[in-house]
């Protein structure tokens, strides 16, 4: 099994993006008790004022699957939908580097 | 001073991605001397063979700009440079979650 990777752009609608971040920081008290939950984070642009990205790293995909299972994260998703325009998600798989435990190709 | 995000996609020649994998990875042991850099993730895709994305997280814009003045960052990229087809870098603004120090909006 090979850890999984997900970068997630959102583009929320026009004055949403705060209200969104907000909903997705609630995300991280979730992913804290998670183990297999490796990254969560949640970026904003500096020159885009609706961007958001979220970059994930799973122990693998069936645990990321799992946890968008869990109620929390379905209420989260229903919260959120609303604020959204548009969504972009990228799977990668992480080979390596500085701020994750070892993994290989 | 906020903490500075950078999501790099490198489309790799074809046939030239494992290759242009193996530099980016050498940029880890510097990065792990780094403080300042908190996140360094080279990651591949399952879908697509020439797709690199390089996930950064750094304690500001700075930090970031110095590091590609080293000479090992700048030996680096010259090797990597011919591997390269093209380059789609993307600046970000980390607002919080799992896996990194607390920063704010």
């Amino acid at each position: 099994m090979s850890q999984f990777g997900m970068h997630v752009k959102f583009t929320a609608k026009s004055g949403q993006r705060d209200a969104l971040v907000a909903i997705l920081l609630e995300g991280q008290a979730a992913m804290e008790s998670i183990h297999e939950c490796e990254l969560y984070i949640v970026s904003v642009s500096d020159t885009d004022p609706d961007a958001i990205w979220v970059t994930e790293v799973w122990s693998d995909a069936e645990a990321h699957a799992a946890s968008l299972a869990l109620d929390e994260t379905k209420a989260a998703i229903q919260r959120a939908m609303p604020l959204i325009a548009h969504i972009d998600a990228v799977k990668m798989k992480p080979a390596g580097g500085k701020g994750l435990r070892p993994a290989a190709i």
